[in-house]
């Protein structure tokens, strides 16, 4: 397909001089250079691909950047990237010095926050809402979200006290019947009844209102107001879920019909106070691959377009992790396990068919998987919540005051523990040590083999009376250092034991420590290899070999603030330690997006790096 | 009044024994009870005056331990305690090795969790609730919430959950239209037009349909199915909030009168999937000073029972950093306040009246909180964030990737920094120096007077464009230490410049260290002290002036994990420190009820502590 349109848009200002049909073609060229550069470069897909038209409606209704439109999480944003000047650059997504996968504001006037996580967009976009309407200002403000998103409490907070405030605030609910994995909440099946019964709920009638008290309706909105005077309903018999917590509802539109949308968003640009808009779309739409496997192609590698064959990668951490507690489930019925709409990217989709009702995916909702497991476990259950390490910050205070305190079997299995890679700096693993080690009781497991993992699961979920973390990396287990498990002991000791020079590590950066340690003895001197397995609490049983040491090097493939080589400095330093110490760790910054291994090579983490630290 | 039933009860199984005019005599000991030992111990009063009858009923009808009773937050509890073999140890409540003025298991296996924070409920009786259906267990499993606890998202995030599943789960949702402050969600506005409609939404059909299909019909039910029998409806046309979410909807019922609470807990009782029972209750019931003035008695330190005087204390952080915003707000149109449902316990009440268009309390959600006021300043405003340091916990992700990450003017007024006292391990303020250490680009100030609190507040809010916390002890400045003041400065330096032993410290605890070192130079050596007033990032420059020193003492009212001291340790071993350094922190664990100045003895954090530290 040639592209006509899509590569003369340099700003939205381009999109709102095109014809409806104009606009048909150009939603089909954007389709085609998302499947073209999300098969080379990864990305997210099929919810891109979802909201193609919703994307070119809200640009040609509304004036970005004096309305702010904001995505949540913002994985759905390529369309709106395409549409704003970012064409050209788009090859680059998600590439280190590329455009992001998600909005950055350093990138564009036209994204709003920095996101990634999600159901912020509400709060977000209602702090907006507020500040304008302190000010006079009427412009826009707009929150997409999917029905994914909905199921994170913070979405609930926010509507809540936007409710009740008469400022003026879009959300935009997308409902695709898919969270990253099946949408399993309540609120799912009540948005799925709500489009079962179109004649009821189609525009409802304080949209009809409202529409009449202004003076000049446009051809969109004519052909909506009639279809709503039949199904005026104002009293609270007639309200739904969303105009109980205070907002005019509008919806179900079909979130494909550009005419439709446009209709829509005219009607909710003109409301005076909160508007939820919701609207039904195929995620995956136009790609059949996609439409067909919505969670296969929700997040993906690069990809074959014809064949749809994403690129399998082999063994991972996370594929051992689900493999292991299938392995223990089948023999112990107490072990349960928990997600937040994460089943496949943690590896518990065998779990969540042969243990159907062990199995307990939440929703996007990290703070009450945490305390629903521990409930779980009050009872005599064993819960294991398996959670990417960026999305358990959601659950920190539940972590401590419903995990920690009440000193009872909890396990996390913390996935995706260190440099995430693409997704960039909303994204990274590597405050969870941290933070995990200000929250007393705790223990840490750091595994850096499949070996370790399966042992350190084992005695969390077997062993531990407390909160127990095992933290593993993305990806999988670096090419021989399975050799060096030290199978369930709280470390293991390499190399020279009478070395003036140790290392210390732990995780999956120990791979790379071995090879700098190995390039470091052929020279004059030797070095001591230490690996930390649990690393909270720190067996103190290292620090006499550390002690005898006159140069220790700590390496940490997480902040350095609040991590353990801290921890050992102040063990050190306690016990006398004249030497050098150096921890080498991520300074107090954000991580941008880059492949892991540059990312490990840009803070010195990498073979070379280390080696270069031991040396200079 | 005479006791002559509370102090027979024993268990609940005394409370079943009881006639229903026995009963209505119990609920007027209890709450002579609660008043009296309030009056003298301090604690929640409005609260636990609301639920006097619901307890009661609750142990009437239900088996606890083996049915389980989750009361929200928990501050609540005191009715159970009371009816749970507590009463005479009551007096005890809020004391140091007394009884707890939360839920504690380690007090009795009638207390299910340790709480003392919002919304944990329904996740806990959740999750107790699949376990018990996993293990075909039939008790049952209630959650006690106020509708404070229901503006925090993970309330909807475990209604969504249960919402869609079929386990035995009673929510209990108790509307006295009073959380903490006033109530200013959507919800609490819905709650009072469905009081408002009792014709309609008395018990709704969903249970009678189920009271149709079990065998035996009890005498509190009988009367409940005349009363439904009218308003039988079962399309979503009349479905409510509630049932939108998957419950089944009771209510609403008067929370004081025990004969409707036993036939709708009955009632409840037998439903084989979740329900929603919907109770009024009056904040302070039965107490005429409380009932005026619920968030004065909410939480309240000793009061004349008489005169309903609250022992008024004097001057405080909190009522300083109150001033304090006032006076810039007066000059600064661009400042506003954020509150999470504390307005007064935070110092804002005067701020909300002279600046309501720039107050904004938005319930009991301080993740919200957190991301509306990074809207807020999105658009140029300047928000102020006033929170307990223990409730910030619940906003962990929000202040990294939806404040820090944004690199935007956003200020935290940290409140209740350090030790809380008698509302014991729930609520210590000792953690948010570790986690807020732990996220890159942030400032935090820790002022350990009113001069500084001031200065610090001033240039969090004008000077950084980062989120910056302002962090302040609960009560008042010691008595002195406003002379030591370092205006503004980074750190302050003071004593012998020359001398051997250093004394580094911040916060509310720096007036000990003041008189430690005075005690410590009368005897034949001198100290340094150095305190701190910007803890992150620490100015470099204190570095010299400790690794001249042979004794480095660094005292810290906060976890040590994470903390200041630990960062100090790490520089002084990477500059080559030879001398000796300690860190006198809060080490890993639960740090228990009691008096503050109990509290800073047992970790060797008051003068007598520090003194025999530096001296050992």
């Amino acid at each position: 397909m040639e592209i006509k349109y899509l590569d003369k848009i340099k700003s939205p200002t381009d999109v709102k001089k095109l014809s409806p049909k104009e606009l048909e073609i150009l939603c089909a060229e954007i389709r085609e250079t998302l499947i073209d550069t999300v098969s080379q470069n990864g990305g997210h897909l099929a919810s891109n691909l979802g909201v193609v038209e919703l994307t070119v409606a809200l640009h040609k209704i509304f004036n970005s950047p004096h309305d702010q439109i904001i995505w949540d999480v913002g994985h759905q944003s390529y369309t709106h990237k395409l549409l704003t000047g970012r064409y050209e650059r788009f090859s680059t997504l998600r590439k280190e010095d590329g455009l992001s996968g998600f909005p950055r504001p350093d990138e564009s006037r036209h994204d709003i926050f920095y996101s990634g996580h999600s159901s912020t967009s509400v709060s977000e976009a209602f702090g907006m809402a507020c500040a304008k309407k302190i000010n006079n200002d009427t412009s826009s403000v707009i929150s997409v979200l999917g029905d994914g998103s909905f199921t994170g409490g913070m979405i609930y907070e926010a509507m809540n006290n936007a409710g009740r405030m008469k400022s003026r605030l879009i959300v935009i609910l997308n409902e695709n019947e898919m969270s990253i994995s099946k949408n399993v909440g309540a609120l799912a099946k009540y948005l799925a009844v709500i489009r079962s019964k179109p004649e009821y709920f189609k525009i409802k009638a304080g949209t009809e209102n409202l529409l009449n008290k202004i003076p000049f309706i446009g051809k969109y909105i004519a052909g909506t107001i009639l279809r709503i005077k039949t199904f005026a309903k104002n009293s609270i018999y007639g309200s739904n879920f969303f105009e109980d917590l205070g907002f005019r509802y509008m919806g179900p539109v079909d979130g494909h019909n550009l005419k439709q949308l446009c209709s829509a968003l005219e009607g909710a640009k003109i409301s005076k106070g909160p508007v939820l808009l919701h609207i039904h779309t195929v995620k995956g739409k136009g790609y059949d691959p996609a439409e067909r496997l919505p969670s296969v192609y929700h997040g993906i590698s690069r990809f074959d377009i014809d064949s749809a064959e994403p690129i399998v990668s082999g063994p991972s951490f996370s594929g051992e992790f689900g493999k292991n507690l299938c392995n223990m489930a089948s023999v112990d019925k107490k072990i349960c396990a928990v997600t937040a709409a994460m089943s496949i990217g943690t590896g518990l989709g065998d779990f969540s068919k042969r243990f159907a009702n062990r199995f307990f995916d939440v929703g996007i909702a990290e703070q009450h998987a945490v305390t629903f497991a521990a409930g779980l476990s009050k009872y005599g259950m064993k819960p294991v919540f398996a959670v990417y390490s960026t999305f358990l910050q959601r659950a920190y205070d539940q972590l401590l005051h419903d995990g920690a305190l009440q000193r009872q079997n909890l396990t996390i299995a913390v996935d995706r523990a260190g440099f995430v890679g693409e997704d960039g700096e909303t994204h990274q693993g590597i405050y969870d040590v941290a933070f995990l080690n200000s929250i007393p009781d705790v223990t840490v497991y750091s595994p850096s083999c499949y070996d370790e993992l399966k042992s350190d699961l084992e005695k969390a979920v077997n062993e531990y009376k407390c909160l127990t973390a095992v933290r593993y990396p993305r990806g999988s287990e670096p090419e021989g250092v399975g050799e060096y498990s030290c199978g369930g002991r709280d470390f293991a000791v390499y190399g020279d034991k009478n070395a003036k020079t140790a290392v210390v590590t732990y995780g999956r950066i120990f791979g790379n420590a071995v090879e700098a340690v190995k390039r470091f003895d052929s020279g004059n001197e030797k070095a001591l290899l230490i690996k930390l397995n649990k690393i909270k609490p720190i067996n103190p049983e290292i620090l006499p070999k550390l002690l005898r040491c006159e140069r220790v090097f700590f390496f940490e493939e997480g902040t350095l603030s609040g991590g353990v080589g801290e921890k050992v400095a102040l063990k050190l330093l306690e016990n006398g330690f004249k030497g050098e110490y150096k921890i080498t760790a991520v300074p107090d910054c954000f991580v941008k997006q880059a492949t892991v291994e540059s990312q490990l090579k840009k803070y010195m983490l990498d073979t070379d790096g280390m080696f270069k630290i031991l040396t200079e």
